[in-house]
Order: C-alpha cells, then structure tokens, then sequence
C-alpha cells in the first residue's frame, strides 16, 4: 500500500514503513526544532562551559550527522557547504579535524536563519533518499542511530540551555510556569523492594534500537540486594546538608572531597540560599526548592555521599537492570511537558523512568564481548569507556521513546549539570 | 540664538553650545551603532577572549556610563532596569560588583533589540536634560567624559569584532572590502629625523578635553634624537622574519622570549601562511599580507625585538610627543573608512596620526604631580599605571575628533588584538 | 617456650608468635631502611612530582602509621615529636589536617639523621609493647596493618626515587648494575590460554593477611576467555609504535587519546631515543632497551590502545584472579635484587607474580558487600574507589610476601611512574 | 712588589693591585659559603618555589659564571665536569640550554660536597691564572663582574633560604638570634626633607664597578619633592591593615587589587596571626613584629597602595638618586651581622642603604643611549627590562661593598620574598 505524506509533499510508491519511519523522524527533527524555538538567536549563540554547546551548534551538529555518515556516502552528493564537516563535528577523529570543543560558542556564523536552512536542505535530501527506498540496510541503520542521537542532543540541548540562562543574573526563564500547579503533595515513605540472588542476563534484548553498548546481552551474577521504592527527595537531602554532610570529609570519596574544596559545593548546581529559604534555578526561572520532589543535579561524588550518610549505596547497573527488566517506560519523561522532577507517586519502585537520572556505583566499562560499530560510528560509544559513571532510567528531559531498561548513559562523576539524581540500594 | 533640532523632537530656549554639543553627541551615539549595524545579532553576543568584550556589551556599557555617571545622580532618576549597573559596570568598584569581566559573553538577555532600546531611553532622558540646561558643570565634564569614553569603545567595539570573527573558521568579513582600490604603491624609503635635545614640556595644553593622564603638563629633558619617516612596513617585518626573527633569543626581552615560546608566535597575529604566501585576516575577510602597509598587530615585546634587529630602538613617548606637538591630527583614521592601515604617503614623519598606534618604549606611569580624577571615574585611567606600556598616534579604528599629540593610550606588552604596529628611533 | 632476640635486647617471657612476628617485623623495617641506603641525603630530600613522596618522608611516615595507629592509643604515650603528627600524615582525614601532599619536598627539617633517631624510637617502643603483649588484638591487627603498609611503601620509594632520579640531567643510578649478566634471551612465543565460562569465587580466602579491598570474597559470573602466556615485550611495544601506535586515534579511548595529545607520549615513560636507538632510564642508570624484557611504565591508556592494536584487549581483574589462583606467589619481586623486568621464562602463564604490574580494564570498584574498616584506617583504601584501574600480580619492586592472587593494586589511568605493563586477553 | 699569599700556595711575581683583588675575590668567595653554612645538606637542597634557587645551586652557579665567561674561553681549559654548564647556567642563552629554572630543586646529584670540590676547583684554576697575570683586561673585567655577581647571589642566597625555611611547619631558624640585643626603641617620627627642582644627572659616575644598567650617566628634569626621613614602619603598616587598607579597592592598581584577591594578601609575607598578635617569620625564626623596625616583604602593590593611604607617593628613582648621591653607604647592611631591619636611628634621611630595598614608582627601563655589555652577558641586565620595578639602597642581607646611590635593583611588582619595603615621598 502507498499513501501521500507530508514532509517533503507528494510521493509514490512509499511503503507502509517506510511512511511509518518518515513520520517518525519528521516528529523527531520537529521536536527539536520545537524546543530551541523559546530561546532567542542570541541564547541559541552561549556557550557556557566547555561541557555545553550552544543550542545552534546542536540543531546544526545532529543535521551534519545524517549528512556526514548517511548523504555524504550516497553517490553525487554535494555538501550543503563545505566547511561544516569541520564546524560541526564533535568528536570524531575518522571524519577528520573539528572546531575545539570549547570553541563552539565563537561561531556566531553560521548564524541561526542559515542553520535553519542547512536542516531544511538535509531533511528535503533525506526525504528524498527515504521515499525512493535509495538506502540500504546499512543507511538505514544510520539513519536510525541519527534519530537515536538527535534525542539525546534534545536533552542536552535543555541541559545546556539551563546551564547558560542560570549564568546570567537576570535569572531568565526557558518557558514560564503553568499558571495552574497542583499543589504539592507530600512524598511517600522511602520502602525498600528485595530481590533475591541470581545469574540474570543483563544488555538489550529483543528487535527494536539499541546502543552498541547495551550489548552483547550477557550473564551476571546479581548477590541479594533491595532498591529504595523511590528517588531520593530535595528534603531528604536538606537534612543531608544541615547534618554537616558537605563538610564530614569521612562520608566523601577521596576525589569526591577534593571536589568539595576546589569548587565549594555546600549544595546542588543551581541552587541559592536567600534569607535563609533555598531557592533553585529552573527552566521556569528561580523558583523555591519543592521539598518533595526529587533532589537533582548532583555529581556522582554527591550521590554517593549521601548515599553513605543514609547508611546505603548506589546501586550497581546491574541490579537497576533487573529492577527495571519488563516494566512499561512510563513516567514523568519529556513528553509531560513538566520540564522539572516531580513528587514521587504511591507505589514500589516508582520514578525508575523519568524524573532524573540516577547514579549507580558502576563504571562506565565494555560488555564482555563488546564490540564497537563499524566505521566512524564506532566512536560514538566505544572510546569514552573510561573514567565515567553509569546513569540510569532517564529523566524529566528525556524523550520517552528514547530510553529503556537497558539504556546506559554515563558521564564523569564530577558532573552536575546533568538532570542527575539517585536512589539508594542496601545490602539483602 | 535658540533653534530647532533633531535629536529629540523640538527645543526651545538652547543655546547654541549646546546644540553644538548635541550634535555632536548624538553623532557620537550614532556612530557607535553604525559600526555595531554590520554584525549580526549572534556576532554582537561573542566574547572571544576574557579581554575582548561582545559588541552588545559595549553598546550598553557605553549608555551605562552615562546613566551611572550622569543621569542617576539627578533627583527623581529611575533606572531603565535596575540589573543593569550590575551587568554593563565594567570595573568601576566604587561603583559596585558587577559581572566576571570573562563572563560578558554569557549575557544573552537582554538581546540586542532590549539594548539598542536601553540606548534610547538614555539617550531621551540625558536629551532632556542638557535642553533643559538642567547639569551643572561637573555633570556636563562626565557627559563630555562620556563621550570620549564612548569613542574609545569604538575602537575596541571593532578590534573585538575583527578577533571573535578571526576565531571562526569561515573568516566572515566584517564589511566586503570596496571594488576598487587603488594599485598598492611601494613605501617610500626610511629617513631620519633629528631632534636635539632639550627640556621639553610633555602633556596636555590648552582648553580642550583632555584625560586625566595627559595631565599635569611638565617639563621633560629630552637627549637629542631621530625618529623614521614612517611606520614599519609588512615587508620590513617580513625580512625580519625571514631573518629568523622570531627564532633568535638575542633580539628579544626576557618576557618577550617566554611569549614567544609559550604561544608559539611566529608572525604577526591574524597572519597565515598559504601554500608559501602570507596572508591575513582583516575586517574584510582573509587578504593578502600588502608588503607596502604598515605592519600591524604586533606586541610590544615584537615591536621592540624588531627594532632590536633593525639597530635602532623604540621611541620614548615624550619623543613621539616631541615630533607631534603642533601638527594637525589628520590621516588614515576612522573617517577615512579603510578600516585597515595603508602604505604611508610620501613626506618626513608621515603617518603620526592613524594606520597604527605606536608602540613606545615607555611604561604607563603617572605623570609628576599626578591626580586622579575626582570620584568614581578617578578609576578612569590612574589605576591602571602598572605592567602597561604607551602607545600614540591612533590608528585606522580610531575617531579623528578622539586622538591628539598628548592622547596617552596604554596596553600589556603582550597585547596583539589592538591595531599596534611601530615606528623606530634612535640616538642622534 | 621463651627465647632472646636481637631488635632491642633481652627480652624475657615473649611467646613464639610473638617472636616470629618481631623478627618479621625488624626485617621489614630493616628493609625499608636499606633500600633508602643507597640514596644520599639530599636524594632522599627531593620530591619530583605532586604524585611521587621523598625518600626521607617516605621513612617517617611508615613509622608514622605504627605511631598514630598504635602507639599513640595507648596510655601514657608520648609523641617522639608533636609536630610530626602534622608533617607525616598523608592522607587520614580522621587523624587531622597535614602538609600539602605537593609540599614534602620542602620539609628539609628534620634531616634524615632525626628521622632515622625517630624510626629507632619507634622501634624500640613499639617493640616494648609487643614483647610485652600489651596489644590487644586489635593493635596487633594494626601493627600488622602498618607492615603491610610499609611494605607498599617499599615499593613506592623505589618508583618514587627512580622518578626522581631520572630528573636530572645527570641520569644516575640508584646502584650500579651487576657486573655479569646473562645475556638476554628471546622470550617465549604469546601463546593463550584458554579458561571455560564459570560462576566463580573471587576475593581473599583463608586466615592471612588480607586489605579490605579484597573482601568479601563473592561470587562472580566469568565469561570465557583466554590468557596471553607472558607479559607484552618491549619489542612488541617497539612493533606497536612503529606501525603508528600513538599517533592513531582509533586505537585509543578518548581520554587516552587526549593524554597523547597533552603530554606528547610517543613512547613508555623513560625511553630516550638516542641516534636511532631506544634507551631507557633504570635504577642501574641508563640503559639499551631490552626488546625480550617485559615493557613496563605505561599507562592505562597506553596499554588498552596496545591491546586494542594487538586485536586483544586487557583482562577483567576476575579473569586474572581466576588464572593466578591457587598458584604459588614466584616470580620476579624484589627479592630477587634485579630491580627491573626481565624477560619471560617458558612455560604457560609466565611472569604472573613479579616484573610488572598488570593493568586490567577494571575500575577499582567496592565488591559487593564491601565494608571499610572501621576508624581512620578506614580510610586506607575505600575513598580511592573512584576513577582508577585495578593492577594486578606485583613487580620486580614488590616484596614476595606482601602480594597474592587476590590483591588489587589501584592507580589513575595516566599514571605511569609504577612498574606497570600488560598481558594480553581475548574472548574464548 | 711581590709577596706571598694563602690561596693557592705559594706566588711569585704577584703585583700588589692583584694581590689586593686577590684577597677581596677571596673574601667574596669565603662569604658565600659561610652564609651558606648554618644550612644543611637537605636545606640546601629545596627550592621553595621557580622564582627561588635552592642554596646549592647559588653555590655552584656562581662558581660556573666564573668557569663559563673567564676560564672557558681559556686556551687549555677542561671543564670540571661538561654537563655542569648545562646544570648550572641560569638564563644565558648565547650560551646554551639549560635546566628548566623550576626544576632546579630536582637536582640531588651533584652532592654539596661535589659542589664544595667544583668550588675549590674553579678557585685554584682562576687564582692561577690572576697569579700568573694571564687574563687581559677584558678577562679582568668579566672576573669583576663574577664577584658582583656572587654578591647579588649573596643576598638571593638568604632571601631563597628564608622563604624555603618558612615553608617548613616547624619554623626553623637559619640562625639563632644573638642573646643580648638592646630594648627596641621607639622610631624617631616622620619629617619631610625638601629637594628644589633641577636638571641632575643621574647614573653612574666615576671609575668603580657598575653594572651597564647604571649607566650611562644622563641628565633628567626633576622636579620639586620631598622624601621621606625614614623608612615605613610595621607600626604604621598595622596602621594601615586596621584602616582596612587590604579591604579598599580605591587605594589600590589594578593589578595590585586583583593580586590581593588572587592570593589572599592581608598582610606581608611571613607575617602571622597567632591570638591576636601579629608576628612574622625571620632568618631567627619565628618572632614577634618589632613595630619600630621598618615593614619589608612587601610588594610594590601593597607599597603603592600604603602611599596612597598615607596621602603620598613612592619616589621616582631619579629622586631617590638626587638624594643618595654623594652619601657614604653605610647602615644595616650584610656586615652588620643582623639579617633583619631595625629600627630607624634618628636624623635626616635615615636608612638610605640597608634595612629594606625601597621600592620606587619607576618601571625598570634602559636609560637615554643604554647599551649591553657585548657577548652573552650583556643577557645580564638588558633583557629583563620589562614589567619590572625599580628598588635602590640595599637591605640587612646586601654586602655594604656591593650598593651604591647609582645601583638599581628590579622585581616584578608582586614579588614579596624579597627584603622590600618603602620610604614615602611627595610633591613639593
């Protein structure tokens, strides 16, 4: 069966799933589209740290990913122009040099009008190659893993615009607030949910997308252990901090406490004492610390003390993994539209999807049989297997469709502007 | 006399003075948005380095100046948004704290249409009051003080617009160079000039403006001398590199030679080497290095090894003081439109005013029986008499009405972003 | 039964153990001293980098431990000097504040003979008490906790005062090397070995001394694999950097990459290319390097882009564990006076005690139910489990009796100044 | 006439002007190495940080200037040892590298007493020489030079040792001090001694040794000023610290602020706070502030900044010289055994030589018709004129031969490790 469809205007000839995929990734390059549109050309220019990169920088970085690993192969090919395989690049070294990291925010050219442009004519070129069933298997595959990066850089894209509005005094807002809030409620008690000893396999299964790092699916010997019924709250770690828990040096990892000194952590990114209340920046602007809602943006060294101060532990990916194995991927993810973590509902083990992201104890390490992708793309996960964390479950700025039970997302320990927070997880 | 004029709306009852000075000042205003109105709206918001500032930022700091200095210390005065004197003080501290000077860069909001509405407000209002008649006398000394602030911020708004345009990849120029120029001519030859010694008055005469580091006038003994007929041509650099200038130890300062090694220098900053020619980036684009023009971009620790190298040395500043007292201030300045230095015309001591500030080789001090200004704006000049070397003559960036034989401009040796370039002296 | 001995004189009423235990005791004290014996004063003064320790500090801060830990929890104690409990101190945030790591190279005073004065004295007192049997259990785990420790310190003042030999341009040796040597011999072709998937037990077992980083033995699911038969060679290191080994950013994970770049490695630490040959720096001076011997002083980094160039990668600290089990603790340690790798002899699974620590791609992670001990020493080894990698098997600077199978070594993976090298492992 | 005379033995032929330099190049030499005596080995050996040389290498540096520009160009000369011009060249680059100047504390090897044996070495090789009137006038005046040069390392010597001692937490004294010293006395109070305007020369006159940075002699306009009577007081510097005088921007360079804020200055170097006193660390170890002794340790910044306060100024140095000239060099100098400032006696223009180098308000700069002495030690001075300050007259740890009214003495404006302190001026 063929249908008309809307994106680049008539075709013939396009199956069903191929339909079905175009309207996917149309959704999917609109979405991000959708979430620079609050910010102004001059936003979209900051760069605030060399960890971030300017909103521009990612609407043009994930068109050069289709276009250097999918067109950029398809013969006849002509470079929108020429110098954005260097401009826009990330980091990888078979494609060859790239604007330093830390850079990105220099380029005020190409400026936002003409990226628009360059996502247009990629989209338009894409469309074309969709609709003519002109891409193999292997296109198709990355064509796939664009789609899959585009959602993660629709994260990053809040992360780091979070990160340059809080830098200005102005205290702007990304979006206002809803006018209407329910008020807030009260979290329920932490519970702790057991689970018994076991060889689990553990990566992804099944047929849909996955990272190369989620696999090979493997065995692994899981010791008893239970999981806290929910995230750790903003009032669980008030009392962390006025018990002393950012100056006790005996609850910190030895990097962790340096890291205490050397940046003069005495909170979470983003939060401000004023008159004794304690407030924290937003997408929706400063805003007063809701005691009830899931503590974030804090570092793996922060977790992990607190974690110690409350007589507990991080858990391992692993244990995360068979927690979460089989449940529905539902929760508090980018499509409520809330922008924030929210109150945990009633229930066990709630909020393992979307609100932060939570810190285990595990290393960023290879699957035992990990192999990298082929090709550039190889360097997408593979390299970066060092000195990292593992992260699970997602967040309130994560697409839904993007994450799953064996998601592995991972970041140095030192880093809080991620939407980042934890559960604990103790001994069986 | 009392006319109408254009500024504002009709007036009534003002002097002539000050529709002169209107006039003039709002030229000033004007002028400033002129040179900002080729950038983008991105462009304005970079900040390349901690020492350049965005050009947005000097638009609003240079209207700052007058509301903080002028404006809010009249009665009844509310501010356009009280935040400002927080983000556009650039490093008054009598005044208060204000934004990191690396951080100008991160300030996104307000955007550009909020501070070119920010201009006008403050332009209205300081309007009203010199129609009025309403500012005493030290008041008008700060809006003329504003005003020449203002014109400095010209030329650091474009030699910070050429470096943050240099950083990106694409070299975008800042204005298309015009169709035709005339054939570049060579340089006429380097002749010398006597002075004989004597006991000289230095520093500011008569009743004009001039900065408090000009003053007081005194009496300088002054050994007789020669001064080149021209400035130091891109050729002339080009043999002294060729000669293994940037390579000879024996030619440079102790902190010169440090300079060297750690940010590997070997040419004039924005010069790059093409396929075996010297070429460089200028407000209109990348061009070729034009041997005949005065060599520009250069460091004082460069400008004095080259002089080194050519057997002579730099001039102090009470010589170049010397040659320039009386002579009109005219050349290749900001009026002229070049936007870059050009080959020196024929003629003994061509070239004092424009095309390139002049390197000397005296430290920027305070003039015997020095005296701040009076009040906040005493941290005009006066703080900054340390580790900074005198620079005259203006250059191709700077507003004729703004310079003069006394105009004092100072740098850290090491600064290369201005539009500085050299003439040689020697002992008669 | 009762007996003499020589530490401190007569002694009556001391049991076997306790005798044994005191003539162990003395040796390794003993040891420690001779190693430092063949620097001078001022060698044993200087402190090359913030990671590296003086020799002098490293003698007083092993006695240091016996003092804080044991001595000075008993009554009546007096410090031999206050003071050193601020001076000696490395890292115990429990037992009070200390001298900047980076700053024990500024401690000339006291010289080394008052801190050899201070050794004797603590000897002495120390050995009082135990031949009185005035330590209760705990303080006897303790003093056998501060043998362990100076035994590890043993081998850091090696590594430490190579370092800081190898500073000077002079390039002396600790001790010259033996007149006769055998010569070098072809190592043994890499043959693998193969071990079978299992549910295995991992950690320390038995009545021995163990840290608490090895503890809880637990149970681990070991995929398949193979062992390479001896460490990787210096001549195959050689093959390595001849094919392009640091200069092919696809062999490296991405901090690696980076480290590359920012140190400019482009061979092992010590290696000097020297008229086309490679020479290394030695504790016998410098020396040809020898292509059959064991390559050593690499990072992590350097040894993950081996393996990954060899088509193998490093092993998981289980799969070493499980090969080393059960096997006797032979090898090239320190007792056997050569001070340097030497190569492999025949036989399967050479070479996994001695001549080089074994870098594995573990993270230094808690095993499960790990638990710290309690008190300061608690913090000997569980707040460095954060960002370092797991070695394996001692070196030809480990005392034989202070390493087993179960024994994690842990270091950053840039380090580079430990005798560290790699086996090779693949998937079976 | 000829006579016999002790350093080397036995001389024949020796004319009384060598015998006399004989026996003050001899002086020179013994004084070195007495002040380095109370010193141990280890002390010898740190250096505290790059701008500071551990008290062995002074030793041995100034013995290589002596080997490196008068024995080596020596027909016949063999080194000592051939890679001590590579260890111990401090920054001559015509003669060739040498060892980074921050790694100069790496260098255990050679051992004092290796050093003691070059020392003796270079002594007889150049006695030989002067006894047997082989070197020619240049060869003599570059042996005058070495002994000026000893004497500057004199005082570096004992600057170097004092801030490597006081980095030491036990606070060791180089020298206990004298048992008996006379009750401090109260400082006589401040006048103002008057100088008229005039064109002076200024520079070097006369047939004595002087550096090429004294000369040549010139003529500069002074005009009208007074100087103060004594220098500044740690009692007037409390004054100022109770003022807030670290606490107040207005009073204070740009440059000079940011240092207090960069490195926490409140107060001078060494000076601590123990319950409420104020005392500082001295060659005598750790004393009370004697409030009559001048302030030294201090930075031009904070010298600058305390005029500011007092309603003064610093002198230039012309005036300084205007009011040394003609004046015998005597005061607390080197020979009079105190190593530290003492208070004032009374009369006009007390403490002009000794106590504390004063510093000026003049940048240090090449005087009218400057030249460098020809071949590598025209490195001496020459390059280093740049982003440095001028100090004149000489502290307790200057030999009372080496100053003089034309001598200038140069740091950059932060350093404090130096004997500085200041004498107030301002206009007449």
């Amino acid at each position: 069966m063929t249908t008309k469809m809307g994106i680049t205007g008539k075709q013939v000839g396009v199956t069903d799933a191929t339909r079905e995929f175009l309207v996917r990734w149309g959704a999917v390059r609109r979405q991000t589209e959708a979430l620079a549109a609050p910010l102004t050309p001059e936003d979209q220019q900051v760069q605030s740290m060399p960890d971030a990169s300017p909103t521009k920088w990612h609407l043009a970085h994930t068109t050069w990913f289709f276009e250097a690993f999918v067109l950029a192969r398809l013969p006849g090919h002509h470079p929108f122009r020429p110098e954005y395989a260097f401009l826009f690049n990330s980091y990888y070294e078979a494609v060859g040099p790239r604007v330093a990291r830390a850079a990105r925010g220099m380029l005020s050219r190409p400026g936002l009008e003409e990226v628009r442009a360059y996502r247009a004519h990629v989209d338009a070129a894409l469309a074309r190659q969709l609709e003519a069933g002109a891409l193999d298997a292997d296109a198709l595959a990355l064509v796939e893993l664009g789609l899959q990066h585009e959602q993660q850089h629709q994260e990053l894209l809040l992360t780091d615009a979070k990160h340059a509005l809080a830098q200005n005094p102005l205290r702007p807002a990304y979006r206002e607030a809803p006018a209407a809030t329910a008020a807030p409620h009260a979290p329920p008690p932490l519970r702790w949910t057991r689970f018994d000893e076991g060889l689990v396999h553990v990566g992804h299964a099944g047929t849909g997308f996955s990272f190369d790092n989620e696999r090979p699916r493997h065995r692994v010997f899981v010791p008893g252990f239970e999981l806290g019924s929910r995230l750790v709250t903003c009032g669980e770690w008030l009392e962390f901090m006025r018990d002393g828990g950012y100056a006790r040096a005996e609850l910190w990892l030895s990097d962790g406490w340096a890291a205490v000194q050397a940046h003069g952590w005495r909170a979470p990114l983003y939060w401000e004492e004023r008159e004794g209340a304690w407030w924290h920046f937003t997408l929706h602007g400063l805003r007063p610390v809701d005691l009830a809602a899931p503590v974030c943006h804090v570092s793996h060294y922060e977790a992990d003390a607190f974690a110690r101060w409350a007589g507990a532990r991080l858990p391992t990916e692993a244990e995360w993994e068979v927690a979460a194995a089989g449940r529905s991927v539902t929760g508090n993810l980018l499509e409520a539209g809330t922008l924030a973590p929210r109150a945990a509902p009633a229930g066990d083990l709630a909020q393992l999807f979307g609100d932060c992201w939570e810190w285990t104890q595990s290393a960023y390490l290879p699957y035992p049989g990990f192999r990298s992708e082929p090709g550039a793309v190889g360097e997408y996960n593979g390299k970066f297997m060092s000195g990292q964390c593992v992260l699970r479950g997602g967040s309130a700025f994560t697409p839904q469709s993007h994450v799953r039970a064996s998601y592995r997302n991972f970041f140095p320990p030192a880093a809080r502007w991620q939407v980042s927070g934890l559960r604990l997880a103790r001994e069986a």
